[in-house]
């Protein structure tokens, strides 16, 4: 039990450190041997957990979605809302969420790993929320569900790059408040908006409640 | 004059061959090599024009905004629309225009180059027709031009880069047709809303109707 303990925390310390040298550096210009450094782990340990870059590279990737998860709300949409802040507000601490988020949008496609798989997991995940949503009515009947959430995945991917270039994030929560604000009427029922939170501070005040996952 | 002209066209050419290479190939990996094979030059003749791949590069960034001239419109809303697709139906066919793309999202900050510089251009040429827009009245008065114009660049770069993951950009202009859906009931006067175009193949009619630049 204690040594299967020791195998997953050496796991995780693996991944944070191979995402912090990913969002540094890459995936072209990254090797084992930092990651190895970064990580203060014997190169043994290491490639019993990710006999290569390419599966380090995965591992990393298929860890974002989970960074998604936020309490569950009585309104659905709010739900998504919140998601889209935790992340970005995560963005700013984590650097194995940097790290596979930077795998995804860099162009650079690493053979053998799939870097669009966390496009199509936050796109599966979202569109089981937002058919909630429409089921509780709380969308307009003009609402494609797939449609708006593919414009909410890759217009968030667009918006914390731009916002990583010229401020290193720091008005990633405005931005996202903003694209709420400009997609929200488009797509809630009008009883619903005034009640809905799309306020910048919405990620720290959910993250300072809850415990951290 | 015959040499001048032969000095632009050979510029050109040395130009759409970085775009090429750089879009292929990430600024990291790309060599003046691999531009010199592409583009058909002489050495001298290409370091005549860019004496560093840095320099390359920022030309290369450079000529991004330009891709955006379309026709002026009555309505200058009609403009800022046209742009977006102009540019969606131009990254299918330019190699130029997608590795300087690819150099503005790629998280990769070549040393000595200025690779944020097309948002903050893109910012400043749309403020200039967003803020027309409104002094003639096409805005609803709850928009600040600068949030729009930001969540518009932001969106785009996104968008075009989760549709050239998953579908090699086929699918764009059908995701900047969805973009356009969700947000121009936020900023535009009622009155105007069903006069707007912005379904996908706005950016192909308008390539089709006029000389391409």
């Amino acid at each position: 039990m204690a040594q299967q303990e020791r195998a997953i925390r050496t796991r995780r310390a693996i991944l944070e450190a191979a995402g912090a040298v990913f969002d540094e550096h890459g995936y072209t210009s990254t090797t084992i041997a930092m990651v190895l450094e970064r990580a203060e782990v014997t190169k043994g340990a290491l490639y019993f957990h990710f006999p290569s870059k390419e599966l380090l590279a995965q591992a990393v990737l298929d860890e974002q979605v989970p960074f998604g998860t936020v309490p569950e709300q009585p309104c659905t949409l709010q739900e998504i809302i919140d998601m889209t802040f935790v992340v970005a507000q995560r963005l700013l601490t984590d650097s194995l969420l940097r790290g596979s988020v930077r795998l995804t949008v860099d162009q650079a496609t690493p053979p053998g790993v799939d870097h669009t798989g966390p496009f199509r997991q936050w796109g599966e995940r979202l569109v089981v929320l937002m058919e909630r949503a429409r089921d509780k009515g709380e969308l307009l009947p003009t609402v494609q569900p797939r449609d708006t959430v593919e414009l909410l995945v890759g217009g968030f991917a667009g918006i914390q790059l731009m916002s990583r270039a010229l401020t290193n994030r720091a008005d990633l929560a405005h931005r996202i408040s903003v694209l709420w604000s400009h997609i929200l009427p488009s797509i809630a029922v009008p009883g619903l908006l005034l009640g809905l939170d799309s306020r910048a501070d919405r990620g720290v005040r959910i993250l300072s409640a809850v415990p951290v996952a």
